[in-house]
């Protein structure tokens, strides 16, 4: 533990790399997997089960926080960290995503944007400052720049200008965040799939400078090879000295191909939603628990999974409760999924110091090709 | 432990009593409450949750499980123990009472009853001897005799031809039921609000002979003062050297005032029913956490709780994570209200040896009186 924001490399092997970012709440050890507590709560666990599947900083959303229950109330009770009930780091993104995928009526203007929020149509702005603002209400230990995001596809004129105007924003959120010691700003690189443009993101995105850079704008609808593509140059275009964080990936093999490329960090709701509608994740892929030939198996997910859900229950079991929509089913799939996903990590963490990332990647995409376990 | 069943009394303190039933499975202190797992799951927790809640034995609903999973899968997959990931004592309705409640197109004869599912309308039939069976295939420690129970009010002569039918079916459960060393099997006493008819029902089940008597058909809207009117003579009408169970029941009060009155087991959804729709149960009486007043209160549901939600949460996480429906309210306020429940039971099995039972509770009143906590 630091009593300042620090990230250290300790190890690469090709593009691949291992650290650790220390912060005052905690080490977060790279790469990272980041469950996301949308709303002051990783869905369907207590802070505590999150922590024990190893994850080492959750992520939370200014747009969610914001409108419900607000960013000034949480102040007032001390935090998120204290409101949640989650000691350990919190990485907060700036609402500019979520405003544009959920908020109604949203307006645009080179300031910011003017939306009504979906849970109540209640008025609602956020602008660079403004997002600044929210995220040091909430204490966020790693804030995100505001920044505005085109879905794909997109012409290139269109991601040209809205990268421009993220990066204008990006400048406006490094001033508006002063120096906090103990805290990090990270910029988000924009430009959809252009090669020249990412670059031109990067430069001005070092030329402002941050504690951290993410990869913005993908897994928006390009698929994973187009992702991957974008992946091998993205990456490299952002210094090499702080850490990378790919936004909102992904599935497990979005994951391990990310980290290929030289990701430090990760979010998705991916493990968490799943969970919540009887979809597992296992070393050999996706498994949908209400189907039928589950419902009288004994055995459990996964055999060599440590996690409570595979400790204690069948796939019978969860068959049965996930039918039945009874709350332990989306508690049990959503811990496996947790555990899996950060088992993952570890393994790359574990491979990369000794150089074996290659070896460890062909054996997890073997597995993945051998399919879920035969009905007995 | 013990490899067979077996109740003795530690001590009374007027009809008060407390001891401990012995199963093979473990230990139950009386009184005690034990939380309902309707479906094969005490909804919102994980069994090792409600274990940590001090609850030593579990009830399973013979009519959910018969319908989903069914009790045939159930004992392929070696059992309901096995299958919920509970090792402790488990108690089993005789699905009767459910039938009766929630079962479709029901039809009662002199041998039992027919009725469709709530979930697809398939057609069932329960018998005493089928509901022994199903009990048997649960694996169930503590099997309930099948019996018939008529809302109230209801005429007399309802109430007591009705009584007599499941003394019919009480004797038939008998009889199907077997010797069964390390399982035991409970007699159900009817009889309505007429004392008369409870005590004729009383006799009849003594001349059976059971492990444990529970007094039925109650809590079926007949209101606290009846049903404790009722208890002024029905369990002193059952052997004293054996359980006696009273189903179904219920609020704090009325599960102290049963134990003021020699009840030793009682069951109830309602602290985890309650839990998922944002009611908390406390010392001091119930509380909506979904009331706006609680929305900025930094204080937890009850100060001198020990219980996860009260140690970790604010009143105000709790009114935001209720409100916007997220499942750690349930979780959470489910946890707390059994963890309550218990500290009920563990206060008065306390206060009965030390012949405190009277103080203990009008300490008890004493605090609910004062009502909920002021706002800040």
């Amino acid at each position: 533990m630091s009593d300042r924001f620090a990230f250290s490399l300790d190890a690469t092997d090709g593009p691949a790399r291992t650290g650790r970012i220390e912060t005052p709440r905690g080490t977060i050890r790279t790469p990272a997997f980041m469950p996301v507590g949308t709303a002051g709560t990783v869905k369907g666990m207590l802070p505590g089960s999150v922590a024990e599947t190893g994850a080492d900083v959750l992520l939370g959303n200014t747009y969610h926080l914001m409108l419900r229950p607000g960013a000034e109330r949480i102040a007032r009770l001390g935090g998120l960290h204290k409101f949640m009930n989650w000691p350990g780091p919190i990485l907060t993104d700036s609402g500019g995503f979520q405003v544009m995928s959920l908020g109604a009526l949203r307006k645009l203007d080179p300031d910011g944007v003017t939306f009504r929020s979906h849970i109540d149509g209640s008025r609602h702005r956020l602008t660079p400052e403004r997002s600044m603002e929210i995220q040091r209400l909430l204490g966020s230990d790693i804030v995100m720049a505001f920044d505005e995001c085109p879905a794909l596809p997109a012409d290139r004129a269109r991601i040209a200008s809205s990268m421009r105007l993220s990066m204008e924003w990006a400048a406006r959120s490094r001033e508006a965040f002063g120096d906090r010691p103990g805290h990090a700003l990270f910029g988000i690189q924009q430009g959809g799939l252009e090669e020249d443009l990412r670059a031109e993101s990067a430069e001005a995105l070092r030329a402002i400078g941050f504690d951290g850079y993410a990869v913005g704008g993908l897994a928006v609808g390009e698929g994973q090879a187009a992702m991957f593509g974008c992946l091998d140059y993205a990456p490299e275009q952002l210094p090499a000295d702080k850490p990378r964080y790919l936004m909102g990936v992904g599935k497990p093999d979005d994951i391990v191909g990310a980290v290929a490329r030289g990701i430090d960090m990760m979010d998705c709701v991916l493990p968490t939603r799943s969970g919540r509608t009887g979809q597992a994740w296992t070393r050999r892929g996706q498994v949908n628990i209400r189907n039928a030939r589950h419902a009288d198996d004994p055995r459990p997910l996964d055999e060599h999974c440590t996690c409570p859900c595979c400790r204690g229950y069948s796939r019978a079991y969860l068959h049965h409760v996930s039918r039945a929509k009874e709350m332990i089913a989306g508690m049990l799939l959503t811990w496996h999924n947790l555990h899996y996903y950060q088992e993952i990590m570890a393994g790359m963490r574990a491979a990369i110091p000794a150089g074996r990332f290659a070896a460890w990647e062909a054996e997890f995409h073997r597995l993945r090709a051998e399919g879920d376990i035969a009905p007995l």
